[in-house]
């Protein structure tokens, strides 16, 4: 028995959708599945009862910033990050990887790992392959991610080779460091560029190693939508059907429709918690901005189609008044309801699994485009 | 029948303490009673059920603040403050007198009334008693508050008395610009600053009007301890059994409980909502600092006798993570275990009314003191 197993229920007819069900020490998780971001041990301006309210069944968690602050020792000490914060249901880890090539200062990338300082205090760390198994451990994780090299979408074939191989001996360094493996799963990183044949390359390198599941990296970091989503389907098709596969740091609601009929089974993005935060919210008549003056003296809920708990109690000039004077309930309202409008949509995109209507969901996705697109950020959280 | 009625359930064998009941349009409020402040209609950091789960069965809102964002008359086309917040308990909201001499830019005080440019805009308005009036109605508050002029502490006589008949007269003129008397109760304010003979007049001439309840107005503005319960215990003493007393700005849970001794059935003050947005805490304990590095690694809830939501699920160790990370969830935490701490106060001052002990809890209060105190802060809204 696996500590995490995957489940596949049906595969849609006519995409690479599968509807699926992952089980893990804290409870079972309905695939397609889209983890909320809890960067630091919490998402922010919610609490753990809200964020399951809204049908979460799994949020991520950044060793990066964990190991920083509070430190993972403390966490451990303390029973772990689920009784630390109070998320009883499952939670995944990356790997820092990310983090420390993008928000580090002074880093320093070598075979042994890579050497930053803290940008909240400048004290020195090395994160290496043992130390992030070590740190998602002492967290506590039901699923770990492999410490890997993200290089940058713009690097050339010659240093993807290469980084890609390291993270090939950074995930046998990240297996052999393994202590809990009955606690504490791991996923291994595809990466490869947008290379398919490196792509392929390195999944069949993968395949080999016994893993829980499998992640797509290295997308999501600057490339087109449509370089994204031939990577996303060339290397989904290559991974076993028994294991879930993840899509890290995607994305906007069409991302996910599209992650998902590409062969997708787990998604985890900023975009809901972040845009939130700048008054951004999903409707189900398109991008809705808190602030704008027409919403003044608005009766209406924000999104009339929708059951959130904002929506149900609150009026479009309500909220708008709280942004207008800085009141800081207004974050929690506007997590509340972007948390709400992205679990609906994998609801619906479960539906459309079931039924085998996955290919018009998508065809409908593509149009949805972004009418106040450029104001909608998709960054990684820092 | 009146829009607000008091019933007296109980006197206090051996203090001035009363038990009681104020009904107003939206509902029961048992007396003694803290009123949270939410002074832009939200009590900050909060939703409406949370206020409610606390115990609290009345808020105060704030004339002034409202009046100028968003504006009461679009608050009155959204139905009102009730509807337009989400809370449907009990409002009372205040005249804005307070704040717009202490707040206000440029104002100045004329017969007619104050005149004060916004601190938001600069836009000009005036603040008069016909235009509190409106604003309160419009606000659709089940207690409005008269439209008093509140002298600084350090006032000459000569400068109370002038400012104290001013206040009648401004009282003359609420009255006379009541319209929906069936459904919003006013309440008069008794002024004469630190003397009692102006007291007892002021309150005489106040009881010739016909009015819902009377507040105690003029003290917890720099006055000493002293001289605030002397004031509070002379003049509640001239008001009539079967009206609510309410001693406006105050206080600290030993304030309270004094206040209580002597009279008072109603407070409202920041101190439990803005402490815990500067991470001071109140406890069985005393004060609680939440930043302390002894926190640390403490797992232990912030205080071990309290059944608040963030005492029943999160320790010491992870409120004060929140704070390090400057995590807005945090305000949300703290600021619910202070009006969870305040309600069950009011909660042990009736028991001990209604079992005739108050003047033992009041003597055990007054050994309450502030361990930390200076860090306690307890100055009005702003």
């Amino acid at each position: 028995m696996r500590t995490v197993s995957y489940r596949l229920i049906h595969q849609d007819a006519h995409t690479a959708g599968r509807l699926g069900q992952l089980t893990t020490p804290h409870g079972v998780v309905d695939t397609p599945a889209f983890m909320p971001v809890g960067t630091g041990g919490v998402v922010k301006a919610m609490l753990p009862d809200e964020v399951a309210s809204t049908g979460a069944q799994v949020v991520l968690g950044n060793t990066f910033h964990l190991m920083l602050r509070p430190g993972h020792k403390l966490v451990e000490q303390l029973g772990g990050l689920h009784k630390f914060s109070g998320w009883n249901r499952t939670i995944l880890t990356d790997s820092g990887g990310f983090q420390v090539f993008s928000l580090a200062e002074f880093r320093t990338i070598a075979e042994e790992g890579v050497s930053f300082k803290s940008p909240y205090d400048g004290s020195a760390h090395l994160l290496s392959p043992e130390k992030s198994i070590e740190v998602q451990e002492s967290l506590g994780t039901d699923i770990a991610m492999a410490f890997d090299e993200c290089p940058p979408a713009d690097a050339t074939r010659e240093y993807v080779v290469k980084s890609m191989d390291r993270t090939t001996r950074w995930l046998d360094r990240c297996i052999a460091a393994r202590t809990k493996p009955e606690r504490t799963s791991l996923f291994g990183i595809v990466q490869g560029g947008l290379h398919d044949d490196l792509r392929s390359q390195h999944a069949a390198t993968l395949l080999e190693r016994d893993l829980d599941g499998y992640a797509v990296g290295g997308v999501a970091i600057g490339e087109s939508k449509e370089d994204m989503l031939r990577i996303t389907r060339h290397t989904a098709a290559l991974l076993p059907p028994e294991k879930p596969r993840y899509l890290m740091g995607v994305g906007l609601p069409e991302d996910l429709v599209a992650g998902v009929a590409a062969g997708i089974d787990m998604f985890d993005c900023v975009v809901p918690t972040r845009n939130a935060r700048n008054g951004r919210l999903f409707t189900s008549e398109g991008v809705y901005i808190v602030r704008h003056a027409k919403h003044r003296e608005d009766p209406r809920p924000i999104d009339p189609n929708c059951e959130c708990p904002t929506c149900r109690q609150f009026s479009r000039a309500y909220v708008r008044h709280l942004w207008m004077t800085n009141e800081i309930t207004v974050h929690r309202l506007t997590t509340m309801h972007n948390l709400w409008f992205f679990q609906r949509l994998m609801d619906r995109i479960r539906d459309a699994i079931r039924s085998d209507r996955l290919q018009a969901l998508y065809e409908e996705s593509r149009a949805w485009g972004r009418p106040a697109g450029s104001e909608v950020e998709e960054n990684e959280a820092p």
